[in-house]
């Protein structure tokens, strides 16, 4: 069996950023070729990031991407790195409109392409067949599916290449690779991170090695784009789904493994299989180590998910710094300490926002906070600020509350107004599930840093992330008792959660069951719930829809994230 | 030739209201049973509404559906009024998931169909064959297509049946309906308005008549639905496309109208079709007269649209009362007039909230706008809410501009919580396209009539308006110094919109060029205008987009609406 040295380059690309992005790419590709790569695989769409979304649509948009792949590969050659395989994503078009538009808004003009360059040329051209339109994904909407399997012959080995979704279908490049007998499946991702999906992935890719008797080169991206964040873990499993070698998540990385592959066999099959043949390279190659990366604590996937999340938020659209409102509670602590590891502390600038109503210990557990940390850190009472409202307006109860909520939203603000701070919001899921915040008030920011985490998970990481710090004898960002203390929202006094909503641990399994796992409330109610209480909550769920719209995106770490992965009216009426 | 009698049901349904939606029904087929219709026919998932979003994906909606629709079966057959055809769109599942989810995220399991109840049972179904994905549509995701047509034979006529898209496209249904040699077409649709869309569908359904040789009856839903307002405009055109009746646009309506269609013939081709017998009902029949409704001027239509859209949004999610911050502006005085239209003006409540900067003249037109509406009306002065921000927090420049804009959003919020009233924002889409707003500001509110609506447009309508009051001996509402004075936000002494942005007559039109046209910036400075201005408003359009996300919903009237209708990504670095 020929060994093949194989190079997947687990690149962080910026949406619409095509010159850096290039820049990477060939950064990327001298490494591997210096390393004795016979080939080296990019994500999906590593060339203009992902997802674009209806930048597929923009004729001027594809022009570009298509001229800068042309480009790519007359720089690759120009800097004699001409006769390394490169297969990098790309979207390409405009193609004639797929049939299913009109003429005010027409359907898909774009393929989501693996493009293959070598000796300077795009010398081949892989567009994905099976277009997720689930879920966050509206590829069916952008795209046009591709129909053709390409199989490059590089010397002595056929090299397969498929695009992302089409490995988890069934049918059409699958099969097409056990009938045209290559020897590698190389696959470009780009697949969002979500809890526990590696048990998903892994098992997938391990399956299709072995049903096509193939070495599987999975590469996927890494880094944030807006509400998602691409955790790498990329591997090469071979033919009988053993691991070959992994990535780390959440990080750039080269990896680099040599594999045994099929011999080329005389084609027998070549319905829909466009082969085409490349010469392999001839360089020394000094031996490399075995790089098999281990995969952490869910916990600490978790963490590293929204620090990616924040950091690639704050950088790509080019912010400074964040400011975020400091309460004493447990979701602005988190927050802080996540801003903190994304950035460092000194990027971080934290308020305290005391009302008439905020208990000393709120107080005293902000500044606890705030010197751990080593964040920029200031105090502005709110009680001047709210006492002429209230005069002029004579707001009471709910107005009362969601007025100091708004006052402290104007401060952060006009802070970030003034300093140029991106604002951070701090609700978590379960809160944002109930409606349980205020409007322009504490939901005002650019970013939500937990938007996706529900209040047990909240604490739980926390803790972890203490844990964590003092395995390794550092100071424990969170104050144990911004952990410990009962949750308030502190707008009213002796205010707490359980005043108006169930206890997290119920309420978040209710939530759980309606949203995750898409159950009605006779079923919620069957695992044994108060059929009543299921019943107001399904309800306060459905009420805040409105503010959900409104709210700030936030990075997605479970299976069901508000935002565009669950798409449902405001304006709904139950009868049921 | 057999005469036929048909009713077009031209209903407004409640999303997941199937109870209100079923009474609806029932009332409207008695009316077509007492005028001796023999079928009648509902407009796209009108026993659901329209469009229901991601609760397709619910298994417990789907079969609440499916057991509704029976029951309507059941209590027409009770009513009496078992012998009328009736054709009713309903969401039907859960079927197995279609092939291309995951475990965690399960692609579609309901089908978009027409049932046809007849003596109490469900005795056809019709599943909707091409789910449009574009534009506002994301049907793929939520729908199995369906593959077979049905075709009723209701004594001596063959009546096909289909589901919007299904006559957008060539193939499919359309193609079996000749075919089949059916007599009449019946289309059920949930078709959005747009403006200008009439001059596309009505030459469609036209082209669908003569091409297949029916008669062609297009029933469309009317109402507001969140983003979208269905228009109506139901229409029965002849084998020739001559129109034989057509219901106006914008108000329920029952379509009556008799025609001749052809004999049915002995099948001949039978392959994906399902052919149901009927009987036909006896019933003498009073003579009935024309109905052919005549559509007003484009300026009548987008204002029936924008008023239509904001009273079921405000009806739907049963609100009693708006409220909107009132400066004199245009824009503001637009969305007042259209409110008390929505709404009359009991229900109209509008707050002057003046600062040091704001003109004499933005206090009086304020008054004299109220005035001639008639709605309630007070005056908050917000100088002594904001000083104490400054005083303490030291707000300049756009820090002190956005906080008057933000105070003026914690009064009309803290009045909506203090009151009930729905807050309106009254931007308009240039407004929303620049980013020339203040996000928690002006931005602030639930619903946003006129943000589809671009400047220039927002005064041609003001104009029209008044034109229209003083036809009909009316008191045009919006006073003449609102349209004729030269725009101004008045955060800052003798401000006007001009000192930042160019001409709107400019802006609107590189605007409609960037957006509605998809154009590069090339192609938008080959049509005349200042290339680097044209890079400067499309650099101000993508920087707002993060603002657009946390924006109210408001009704689409253009072919390319802000909201699902354009899906960018945040992050998004230009390098062309």
């Amino acid at each position: 069996m020929p060994g093949v040295r194989l190079a997947l380059a687990q690149t962080n690309p910026v949406v619409g950023a095509f010159e850096e992005n290039s820049d990477v790419i060939v950064d990327y590709t001298r490494r591997a070729a210096e390393s004795g790569a016979d080939l080296v695989m990019f994500g999906e769409m590593a060339l203009s990031g992902y997802p674009i979304e209806d930048l597929a649509t923009r004729p001027g948009f594809l022009r570009h991407s298509r001229e800068m792949l042309h480009r790519l590969g007359a720089r690759l050659e120009e800097e004699g790195l001409g006769d390394i395989v490169v297969v990098v994503g790309f979207p390409d078009g405009p193609f004639e409109p797929r049939k299913d538009g009109t003429a005010s808004a027409p359907s898909a003009i774009a393929q989501n392409c693996a493009g293959v360059l070598h000796g300077g040329e795009l010398v081949a051209r892989q567009a994905k067949f099976h277009l997720p339109n689930y879920s966050v994904f509206d590829e069916y909407r952008n795209f046009i599916p591709g129909d053709e399997l390409t199989v490059l012959r590089l010397g002595d080995v056929d090299i397969a290449i498929a695009v992302c979704e089409d490995i988890w279908r069934d049918g059409g490049p699958v099969s097409r690779v056990s009938s045209a007998d290559a020897g590698i499946l190389v696959v470009i991702n780009a697949s969002p991170y979500e809890r526990d999906k590696d048990e998903v992935r892994l098992p997938l890719v391990r399956k299709r090695a072995v049903e096509t008797d193939t070495v599987v080169a999975y590469v996927n991206l890494v880094g944030g784009q807006d509400d998602l964040v691409f955790d790498g873990d990329s591997v090469v499993v071979d033919q009988a789904g053993r691991i070959l070698a992994r990535a780390p998540q959440f990080e750039e990385h080269l990896l680099l493994v040599d594999v045994q592959a099929a011999d080329v066999t005389p084609p027998t099959y070549s319905e829909g299989i466009t082969r085409v043949e490349l010469p392999r390279r001839h360089v020394g190659r000094a031996p490399i180590a075995e790089d098999i990366a281990i995969l952490p604590d869910d916990r600490e996937q978790i963490w590293n998910a929204l620090v990616l999340g924040l950091r690639d938020y704050v950088e790509k659209n080019r912010f400074r710094s964040v400011i975020l409102g400091l309460s004493g509670g447990i979701d602005s602590s988190v927050c802080a300490a996540i801003a903190a590891d994304a950035l460092g502390p000194d990027r971080v600038y934290g308020v305290s926002m005391p009302s008439r109503y905020s208990s000393d210990h709120s107080r005293s557990d902000a500044d606890d906070l705030a010197e751990r940390i080593g964040l920029h850190y200031r105090t502005e009472a709110i009680a001047d600020l709210v006492t002429p409202f209230e005069d002029q307006l004579h707001f009471e109860a709910l107005a009362a509350e969601n007025l100091q909520a708004r006052v402290r939203g104007i401060i952060l603000m006009g802070l970030s107004n003034a300093e140029g701070h991106l604002v951070l919001t701090t609700g978590n899921k379960t809160e944002l599930a109930v409606g349980y915040s205020t409007i322009y008030g504490d939901s005002a920011g650019g970013f939500a840093p937990i938007k996706d985490v529900p209040k047990m998970l909240v604490w739980e990481l926390a803790r972890w992330r203490n844990e964590h710090a003092a395995d390794r004898g550092e100071t424990p960002p969170i104050p144990d008792n911004a952990i410990e203390k009962p949750p308030s929202a502190e707008l009213r006094p002796d205010q707490t959660d359980q005043d108006s909503l169930p206890p997290y641990e119920v309420l978040d399994a209710i939530l759980d069951a309606f949203i995750g796992q898409r159950f009605g409330p006779e079923d919620i109610a069957g695992l044994g719930f108060d059929p009543k209480l299921v019943e107001d909550v399904i309800k306060l769920v459905d009420r805040s829809e409105w503010k959900r719209r409104q709210g700030a995106i936030g990075p997605k770490i479970s299976q069901m994230a508000f935002g565009r992965d669950r798409r449902l009216p405001i304006t709904y009426r139950h009868s049921q």
